[in-house]
């Protein structure tokens, strides 16, 4: 069985996060995305702790893609890519603003050759404004998004970064979306258009419904974090880190009861939803207190059998052995020629009758440069010329 | 112009968070998504600061919607609903495993009366497993995916919680691009699907290709943190927080012109990338002291004349301000009768030819309950009848 988009070519120009991964997860539902890259490379192939000079990162961003080099310096290198979009259904790049009239493949060009296309553009800031020319990084959007106001630190109002690339990756799956919503309408209008995103845009939306919540009515603004749903639910107990949390009623009574406190039923300062929440800093001191007191793998089972929501916080290492991890088999081991065994998460989402799947790894650079070419029609002997020009290499 | 879903009918029985997230971000581009809620509504309508008995939260999470209070706990209830999913082309719930089979509303009984249905299930933890069962919170997420160790203090070890619902709210993204792909898969095939995502597989697939990217190479699990590519590029300056960061050697040598530090361009602890990564902890003290002798503003002019990547740290409430977010008008003010002004983030990607939009603010607690029945041909009698039952509110 094929996933929800086969039959889809996607012609991908990103580098780096957001593009990459964007396409990685539209890869893994089953469209046929090829890579074009620089003879360089994309940058993420060589950042970080890797094997045989290919990096985990690119690895977990590029897998199920075929890639494709082209010197698109090159005048011939331009042309080939054209040939390449006339067979595609969706182009993908994220250069910064202007970069691609100045290569020569913008959309009015694009589409004079293919005019259904899905034409795509992720950018950090938006097109035009004092930050269109900017280069993006992750933190910078955490800045600007108010991510790294969120997550200031509750004592000196310092902010703090989130230690994980948000920003970027999540534009990657907002950008899936998009694309796929494009796809869907080009299927009953017969019409292709242009998708525009910036993590900008991408972060506030996401941030806004509790994170920014309280810029929703004017004059809100200034209004208490309390609105903030998440809380630093982290406790330690005899043995390792948890974190356990009751919300309503019936919860809290569960609780109270794992916890053999009847009497912070009736205190007066817990015995309301409400007042839950205004001490907040006294329920959570009162409830590391009594966590203390024995091993977690004790007060989960106790706190489960009382209904009480909880979870042992795992070291990124004893995620791979988490019984309900195995349990759903989120984790799938690969044999990869050359690298032995890779493992990646399995795509997200499940579809009874179309599977995502992992089919193949992250390729080599220009793996797939000659297979790709002949696809076009492209004959050995032009394919030998070019690469004696360097105009395709791989 | 119409969103790129128009067409589409969203039946969605979700409550809380990750469902009514995914299908508003549907609304959005143009879907009719029904919101069916019992009599007491979802609880979000009343959690956290508000206006006029609304949330903040509930606002931003259920705009563009129509609301249809029914009882499903009666026989006639869930009749009702099932003549709703005659209309509907997708379905969407978020209960705890089993709960649908209890109310008599399974996929299998669904499909029966809709057979090209897209039936979409969203959980927790999956539906089997040792975590199946139970009520599943943000922090849990955090802390079984890996997120609360990402997010762990530097120093102490100590695991943190992210302080906004990121698992919670990434679910939603998810989910919206893989009912947009099942809905697309069904353009081309005729047939629907049953479409299920966990939180847990959501979280662990999003943070992956860095947060956890030293599992992909089994022996490599122990791995630094280095290979986190977010760092804590948190600065103070004269008057206020900014973030900056030079990754590329060009990069690098712009930062040490901006800051009038030549030597540092010949320092060998800074000279390649890769010392620059290996001795970050000298980099960042020195990066630090220089920020601290002027303004906030007056860097960002200098650091942006050399090319160096930076930013302010807003505050939640300076980003209304900011000249970028207004330039973009990421932020849009509507005026809504009985609330008065509210403020809501555009949807996030840009359509040229089908634009998202957001026409209606959230729905009131079956404000639509009567237009709906009526669309489905029942007549004004009968619908006294529900009413009077209860079967039908709002």
């Amino acid at each position: 069985m094929k996933g929800p988009l086969h039959g889809i070519r996607i012609v991908d120009l990103t580098s780096m996060i957001s593009g990459p991964i964007a396409t990685m997860l539209l890869a893994d539902q089953g469209a046929d995305v090829i890579k074009v890259e620089p003879p360089s490379g994309d940058l993420v192939r060589f950042l970080g702790a890797g094997k045989k000079g290919i990096s985990g990162t690119f690895l977990s961003s590029n897998r199920n893609k075929r890639s494709v080099v082209l010197d698109l310096k090159t005048k011939q290198g331009v042309e080939l890519l054209k040939e390449l979009v006339k067979t595609a259904d969706v182009f993908v790049q994220n250069f910064r603003p202007g970069a691609v009239d100045r290569m020569g493949i913008s959309e009015k060009v694009l589409r004079a050759i293919k005019p259904d296309l899905v034409y795509v553009s992720i950018s950090g800031f938006g097109e035009t404004g004092p930050y269109s020319h900017k280069r993006v990084y992750d933190p910078v959007i955490q800045a600007l998004s108010g991510l790294a106001a969120i997550q200031a630190d509750r004592e000196t109002g310092r902010p703090r970064m989130v230690r994980t690339i948000v920003p970027d990756k999540l534009t990657a799956v907002t950008a899936s979306q998009a694309i796929t919503a494009a796809l869907f309408a080009r299927e009953r209008s017969g019409s292709g258009q242009h998708v525009r995103l910036s993590m900008l845009d991408a972060m506030i939306s996401f941030l806004w419904p509790e994170g920014l919540v309280q810029l929703t009515f004017p004059g809100g603004e200034k209004s208490s974090s309390r609105t903030q749903l998440a809380q630093d639910l982290v406790f330690e107990t005899a043995d390792g880190y948890m974190t356990a949390g009751a919300v309503s009623d019936i919860e809290w009574k569960g609780m109270c009861e794992a916890f053999e406190k009847p009497e912070w039923l009736e205190d007066e300062r817990f015995n309301t939803a409400h007042k839950r929440v205004v001490n907040v800093a006294d329920r959570l001191k009162a409830t590391q207190e009594v966590l203390l007191t024995r091993p977690r793998e004790e007060w989960l089972k106790i706190l489960d059998e009382h209904g009480v929501p909880c979870a042992p916080i795992l070291t990124r290492e004893n995620l791979l052995e988490h019984p309900q991890i195995l349990e759903n088999a989120i984790v799938e081991t690969m044999d990869i020629p050359e690298l032995g065994e890779v493992r990646q998460p399995r795509p997200a989402a499940q579809f009874s009758h179309t599977p995502a799947s992992i089919h193949s790894a992250a390729p080599g650079l220009g793996e797939h440069s000659n297979e790709v070419l002949r696809e076009l029609g492209i004959d050995e002997e032009a394919i030998v010329e070019f690469r004696a020009k360097g105009i395709v290499q791989g």
